[in-house]
């Protein structure tokens, strides 16, 4: 009996995190109240959210958290793959390409990366996303190994090239998510050469000499 | 007394265009209504949006051509000043400038960039806001030299370097004005350096080679 409740209680979870994450999606987060979520996901009882998550801000971490253990768990791999490769491209490839692949693997339609581009874009949001999905050891290690191969820059266009990078993905991701859900022609034919287009941009990004400071 | 009521008439639409541009830029085009503009505005008149301007469609048009002219013109003598330059910064600095330019000639705050990463993120405004402020003949122009400078690259990489170029533009503009209206150390000091930091990124972008197609 108590397991059966547990299980409903899961399954309700499941269902306001879906919910969240389309409604956030296409509406944006501010848009959007708890109230909503709790409706559209059928719930009877509009505390639905504040009773299984807390606030607007703990749901947005618990829809990140829903896809970060898989894309984290693909980055780590890659990192094994690569051990202390020299090619920069290997390395610019495991920020992209666990999430693209992460993408992938979740069949269509997919509303994650509208997501990400909309609370990535929220200056309330946005901190504690960053941290929960960018922030990661396996990230710091990627950057790290990138850090190592460009040439020598200073710490203010590190930090904008990395933004860059981040700016580039999120928002390339979230255009082909779109197009493929309105079933416009996506620029790219597949998640994979999506990132092939994004290694590309990111390694010119990174070699890029730095001509002015400050 | 018609040009007293005309100039009043021209005071309340001025009145209505910077509240709905802060507005929008805080809290998104989505979050805010025509009536909640209005008010914001001190009109006693809560439909004083639609009659000024229509519908919000025409609201966003209508600030983003507040600030086109002035970007244009300053692309359009930029150009003027490069003629058939053999160098692809100059090329891509026309597309950067003339933004950063008129931004750093509205003193701070602005509010123009955040506004313009809010409708360009947006599915339904992004389009006709691109149209006014993108596709313009300067800008086809800018467009024209960088591709006559860069490597032959496919078609498909070509649209996709372009629309990775405006979401680094927008989106570090859009950084560098939320910074300095919280009073946090922006990542570089000037527009000035902001402008030279995006031209080297997007010089980096549009040289890249391209390893991988479709």
């Amino acid at each position: 009996m108590s397991t059966g409740k547990s299980d409903r209680g899961n399954e309700t979870r499941e269902l306001l995190l879906v919910t969240a994450e389309r409604l956030f999606a296409e509406y944006g987060v501010e848009a959007v109240s708890n109230r909503q979520v709790s409706e559209a996901a059928g719930q009877s009882n509009n505390f639905a959210v504040g009773y299984h998550f807390g606030t607007k801000d703990d749901l947005v971490v618990a829809i990140v958290r829903c896809h970060s253990e898989s894309v984290e768990r693909r980055r780590t791999d890659m990192l094994a793959e690569i051990t202390s490769s020299p090619d920069l491209r290997d390395w610019v490839s495991c920020i992209v390409r666990p999430l693209t692949e992460h993408l992938a693997s979740l069949g269509s339609p997919t509303w994650y990366a509208r997501f990400i581009a909309q609370v990535t874009t929220h200056p309330a949001y946005r901190e504690r996303v960053v941290n929960e999905a960018v922030s990661t050891r396996s990230m710091q290690q990627t950057l790290e190994g990138i850090l190592r191969l460009a040439p020598r820059l200073p710490e203010e266009v590190r930090q904008e090239r990395s933004y860059m990078g981040r700016l580039m993905i999120v928002h390339m991701c979230a255009e082909r998510e779109r197009a493929l859900h309105e079933g416009t022609a996506p620029p790219r034919s597949t998640w994979e050469s999506t990132a092939a287009g994004l290694v590309d941009a990111l390694v010119g990004v990174w070699l890029a000499p730095v001509t002015a400071r400050r």
